[in-house]
């Protein structure tokens, strides 16, 4: 075991109409007014935005909103909403939607009490030192940021798709309410499944030393997903299945498989942010065209756990068997595996590669990761 | 998947001379005195007291101490903890030791801001309304302490031992460090390790509702015990065992093994508490008594998850022989499975079933858990 810190005081209530808690929620903090961020107008369609909002005004908590945040949710919204909050006073960022509202609400939480530009955090020029409370009710699953303090913002002038993270940014409550996810459509369900993998795998494979108890960690994770993935694409409805994967979700990225893990790096999150910056792949799509390519490039440096995870996910006892068990799962959820699927051509492979390596000098990868050795693993998904 | 709320802000500091920090770690909280709470005078042989002492000056922060918890600690010297925490204007609580160190620290902690007795937060007489701040420095793994609100003490005078819990009383920093733990005597790992599989199958076998996820994440901690306890008895010296041990008993009573549960109780331990108040046996080692005839009792309620158990920890088909093979590994590392063999006659079933109803009556299991029934679950074990 190697030493590790771990702190994660993110409070999730999770369960049937848990919503329509959110103000007691938001007022246990002592937070009395908040900007909430939204995606799409779904949420005023379907009747979440009002109960939330009926909730707030019982606790007497006053708002302002903002919608319209994308998948590779983008920096100019968070500009435009850190202005309202600042105009506004409000002391709370409430996020009301799935992973790049939540990603969007935390560098909002961190801008709004910063003079300079936001973005200034993402590139490293300066650090978060204070930060509004940030609270959020999930309405996907995929990205656990419901509870860990970290978000990916892009950067669409500068083409950049770069992290923000700071103990300040846990959410303070996190609500998931799996009745709330019913409604994310087939493929968005699958992106969510690969993006989880994903998450584990990248740690899985990388590490150098990985202990007994976090190993076993990571591949229930994935068995959950798996098996909560294949009962909602036939039944979407189904509540505990929607439950348990989000619960999946939400441990992939809370710390706890990082416990006693030595040497992991990100290296698909690496590659994948080169994508949607590029081409605004969903993350989750983009992912599922690299993690395969990926595997098939390391799958020399660690043969012991690429064989283990053979056996324990497929039940394959053969290294190669097992990639092709999640090429072939990948693909029967409906998630792209290859560029031509996932709708780029090779003529893409080259800026991807290019965007990419910029993003492994900024996390001192770029020794393991030149640029020819991205495009090569990126070559492997191009067929 | 059942409703629940998940908030632990316990931060855990693993690792090699973490305890060297604990200055740091207490000033992190702006805490500047504190009661340094411990059992025998070992800590101030072997030089542990020492080094504490030293992060602490290098802090600037003050302290005193008290020394003397024993196992089944007693609610006698929590109340002089308490006077000594009030008469020096103390602000925080620092255990070094095991869990009956830590569990002391709790009580002292809320006993020192109340002007009645500690007691009544054990009996219903009285809410932790404040409490000090509290640390940690863990020499022994089993209770989980580290990381949970909870706490157990024994009133000898009333022959109670009972429990006290409060978010007040999470741990602000518990430190966990393999190396102060590689003294522990094999006896005491092995009632550890009993006690570890206890507050999981408690919950494992009781629950009407299991989630996958959270049946495999117990199943996870039962293996990991039982491997790497099967380790420690050979070689006390493997850090990597003898650390992994230690997450999996933080892991095993920190609120994940709750998640979406339904309808679990706290049986062995409801039970277990009237022998450490009544005989003061070791709590491990009651547990290793009552656990199995406990089994016994109960296999028919929930056949499946009885099988499962057997087959993922000892392979076999049958239920029978999965209780066999935990009964049988509990004697393989030197726990007790008989009233004899734990030092009891067949009179003291008798008292240890009054005792256990007092508990049952305490925890709403009186209805389930008739003094009779009890008697029964005793007598399985005498031998």
């Amino acid at each position: 075991m190697r030493d590790f810190t771990f702190y994660n005081p993110a409070r999730i209530e999770f369960g049937k109409n848990k919503e329509e808690n959110i103000g007691q929620y938001i007022k246990d903090y002592g937070v009395k007014s908040v900007l909430i961020v939204y995606g799409s107008d779904r949420i005023k369609k379907d009747g979440l935005f009002d109960r939330v909002a009926a909730s707030l005004k019982d606790q007497g908590i006053s708002f302002e909103s903002i919608g319209g945040v994308i998948s590779n949710p983008v920096v100019s919204l968070v500009r435009e909403a850190i202005e309202i909050v600042k105009k506004n006073n409000l002391q709370g960022i409430l996020a009301v939607g799935g992973g790049s509202v939540l990603d969007s609400a935390k560098a909002v939480a961190a801008g709004c009490r910063y003079d300079g530009d936001v973005w200034d955090f993402f590139v490293g020029k300066a650090e978060v030192k204070e930060a509004a409370g940030v609270f959020s009710i999930m309405t996907l699953a995929a990205t656990g940021s419901e509870m860990n303090p970290y978000g990916v913002v892009t950067n669409t002038e500068t083409k950049q798709k770069y992290p923000i993270g700071s103990p300040l940014l846990f959410p303070k409550v996190s609500v998931i309410n799996p009745d709330l996810m019913a409604s994310v459509t087939p493929s968005y369900l699958a992106y969510s499944a690969v993006d989880i993998f994903s998450h584990c795998l990248d740690l899985y494979f990388t590490a150098s030393y990985l202990p007994g108890y976090t190993a076993a960690l990571i591949e229930n994770i994935l068995e959950t997903v798996m098996r909560t993935t294949n009962i909602l694409m036939k039944n979407p409805d189904d509540y505990d299945a929607r439950g348990e994967f989000a619960w999946a979700a939400t441990m992939a990225l809370n710390g706890n498989t990082f416990v006693g893990v030595e040497g992991n790096t990100f290296d698909t999150h690496m590659i994948e942010h080169a994508m949607g910056a590029l081409y605004n792949v969903p993350h989750g799509a983009g992912l599922a065209v690299v993690l395969p390519a990926w595997m098939k490039d390391i799958k020399d440096q660690n043969p012991d756990r690429f064989k283990t995870f053979a056996s324990k996910l497929f039940g394959e006892s053969d290294i190669d068997a097992g990639i092709s068990g999640l090429t072939d799962w990948f693909r029967s959820i409906g998630a792209p595996v290859t560029f031509a699927e996932a709708g780029l051509s090779e003529d893409a492979v080259d800026p991807i590669a290019e965007n990419a390596f910029g993003n492994a000098k900024l996390w001192a990868m770029d020794e393991m990761y030149p640029k020819e050795r991205i495009a090569k693993i990126l070559m492997k998904a191009v067929k």
